[in-house]
């Protein structure tokens, strides 16, 4: 029998992350100025963001970018992150197909957004800058953030979403442990918030408010900028140092997976996992199978139109070519598996356009479903994020039994559910339900998105 | 330099358990019938524990004990565990001494209670038994237990003391979500709750009442028996797999630690960390310092008395001779850091009455702010418990700044502390306290202990 869990050594981690842009023949669209309709410049991206972070943004040639050994070093403290073989799942299943994963829930964090989040505040500090911003809704962009922003000397202000902030003291509490400021928002510390909180003075806020908020304080503050935790190409290209681990520890044991499964919100763990194998199949030296599970009742690559729209509801930020849902559409509230972005990644977005993968949407109590099945069988309590994944593998993986076909799943599992007990008990109790939006919804949804440009 | 991690190889899993008692000359006082006054024999204890854990209980003798491949099997789904090198804390504190940490965290019970619950798991499943009972304090046994049962198929059924029930609800629903019956204690479920909630009605449960509940229903149904998560000797010889990993991962890179510490309670972490180590100390092969940290106001071991007492307030449990401040007495409420047992395991006490190692006292505040330091430095947010480990370890390796020494320090992080948040949020906010109990506090609450046995 194989081992459980194959380790790369500090030696295989990623020494570049790998830019998937370079081998798509057509290239992901372009963010454009909503003012002008041309595509964002360099210039104007700076007064946001940290430089070396646009100059990433905007290469769509270089294939291998190097990692800087002090970012290397601080993957060293939480990685290689195993690749697991789930043979107690497969035993459950009854299925003949090999089911691995790859875990990036062994840090503090709770999931993958630590691999950017050190990316990003590396960058910054390079710049001599002396804070970033950023703002957070369930908290795990942001716990990321103030951690890396500790171990780099950085300030790091986090605007978490009211609601959370409130209802989900926890990862507050994790984020000012690390040092991190954090300010529930809407606030009165930004002319967005407290024009906000004077048209509404009861409310719970939003990420796009959150968003506001964030880059109000970034670019009016001398010394800091605003990082953003997925949907961005930038944030893809650091997360390729997931499937890039797993693709070596697989090699090493001579396996090749069939079929690629990720859960996906924004794109960035998804993005991050299928990068080097949907590189392979791009240049056409190997074929994969690729599965985006998504949420049923935020189904923008099922549902969704492949339009230009903004990837704020506040429509401060930059248009972006994607399956989206409409920039004003919000996930019902009964929905508390994560996942809850209107929009997707352009990069996600122009490749399932492209043909090159397939997606599913979940309804929840079918994911928490799954999250126990796997919680009992592996051992690991998975986040609810992460189960859309569990999902799809063991759907598949019952396909295979159904079929006898003895193939080779891997799934991204890219947190864990230990602050997300309120929504387990919930399905505990019997008592989750989910709203799947109609037809009517999605018609309406998408009626906010702003006029398309002339082709580029 | 060195990795960061010091990672095994899922056959260097230790075969064996090492059954410490083997090598100590004078032997732990052994459990006594406190009717009799005499020893506990097997038949006694076999009503209560399941068979092959009654002979590991009393086995003074073999030094090895195999494991067996199914416990094995199921420490491969998250063992072995990392020891690593503090590099960053190290640095931090710029100090000469090299400091490691044994890391029991990475599982989803969060701590190193896993070891044991499969152990027990699994003997009880052997013997045919239908189900365990257990109680439950914060909940992390409970959770290990709950996690040990879903994997080798045993009903589990844990009393958890109602205050944490009602008041953290969130590991209560990692336990759920595993298949346990969760019940708050004092509970309506059997004869001692029943009498209490009758005796005080709006009682909010104790650690005492919970163990009495959950033996009574061992007892009383068919195929059941209670598991116990500390303190017992099987327990020490479980964990011992923590230290036997330890001494394979450092010899394998020609270290050998000077200084080890541990955070005790009942003393199972401190007990399963320093077995192979103490082993070698008692057969004059190698000599170490080592180091027990525990809370300034739980301080069994720096300011109790080595008597026999009950392991529990009901006075249900044998007599153990222990350091014990006497079992009815009870933590500070305002003390939130865990290790709230008021005695200590029997090895672990003999061992320190024969001057073989230290203990070191703690109040929390400052423990907190070890924590705090450690988690910015390392990543890991620590659980409380460790976080006494983690205070000891700082403080020795500023001893070591201060005199120029460059000695190994190896710790046991034995758990993180993501359900220990509202906690966290006191000391953030700055509202953390503790209560140190005065010289009368102890002298009354000794008064409690029974009258002592002659000489045996």
């Amino acid at each position: 029998m194989e081992n459980y869990r194959i380790y790369l050594t500090e030696e295989e981690i990623p020494t570049h992350y790998y830019n998937l842009r370079a081998d798509m023949k057509k290239k992901p669209a372009p963010l454009l100025n909503p003012g002008t309709m041309q595509p964002m410049t360099a210039e104007e991206l700076k007064g946001v963001f940290c430089e070396e972070l646009v100059a990433q943004e905007l290469d769509n040639d270089t294939r291998y970018i190097e990692i800087p050994e002090e970012i290397r070093d601080y993957y060293r403290t939480y990685r290689p992150s195993p690749v697991v073989r789930a043979y107690n799942l497969e035993k459950k299943l009854g299925t003949p197909a090999a089911i691995y994963f790859k875990f990036e829930g062994n840090n503090t964090s709770g999931s993958h957004k630590l691999n950017s989040a050190a990316a990003q505040a590396y960058y910054a500090k390079k710049q001599g800058l002396k804070g970033i911003t950023t703002e957070t809704g369930a908290g795990q962009w942001g716990t990321a953030m103030s951690m890396a922003c500790a171990h780099f000397g950085l300030e790091c202000k986090v605007f978490m979403v009211k609601g959370s902030y409130e209802q989900k003291p926890f990862r507050r509490e994790v984020m000012r442990t690390y040092g991190a400021d954090v300010v529930a928002s809407p606030s009165d510390t930004t002319q967005v918030g407290r024009s906000l909180l004077e048209q509404f003075p009861g409310t719970t806020g939003s990420l796009g408010c959150a968003i506001s908020e964030a880059v109000e304080v970034a670019v009016g503050t001398e010394g800091y900028r605003y990082v953003l935790g997925s949907v961005l190409n930038q944030v893809l290209l650091h997360q390729s140092v997931i499937g890039q681990e797993a693709h070596t520890a697989l090699s090493k044991i001579g396996v090749k997976p069939d079929i690629i499964i990720g859960c996906t919100g924004g794109g960035s763990n998804l993005g991050g996992l299928i990068a080097p194998f949907m590189g392979e199949k791009l240049r056409g030296e190997k074929d994969y199978r690729f599965i985006a599970a998504e949420p049923a009742s935020c189904p923008s690559l099922t549902r969704g139109k492949y339009l230009y729209d903004f990837c704020d509801t506040g429509n401060v930020c930059p248009l972006a070519k994607m399956y989206t849902l409409g920039n004003k559409f919000i996930p019902s509230p009964i929905h508390a598996g994560g996942l809850r972005f209107h929009g997707m990644s352009t990069i996600i977005s122009e490749l399932y356009d492209q043909g090159m993968m397939e997606a599913v949407a979940y309804e929840q109590s079918e994911v928490f479903e799954a999250a126990e099945i796997f919680a009992r069988a592996e051992g690991i309590l998975p986040a609810p994020e992460s189960s859309h994944a569990i999902k799809a593998a063991i759907d598949t993986a019952l396909e295979c039994k159904e079929s006898g076909e003895a193939k080779t799943i891997l799934f991204g599992l890219s947190g864990t559910g230990y602050f997300d007990l309120a929504a387990y008990q919930q399905f505990n109790d019997g008592t989750m339900t989910d709203y799947i939006p109609t037809d009517e919804d999605l018609a309406e949804a998408i009626k906010c998105v702003p006029p398309q440009p002339a082709e580029l």
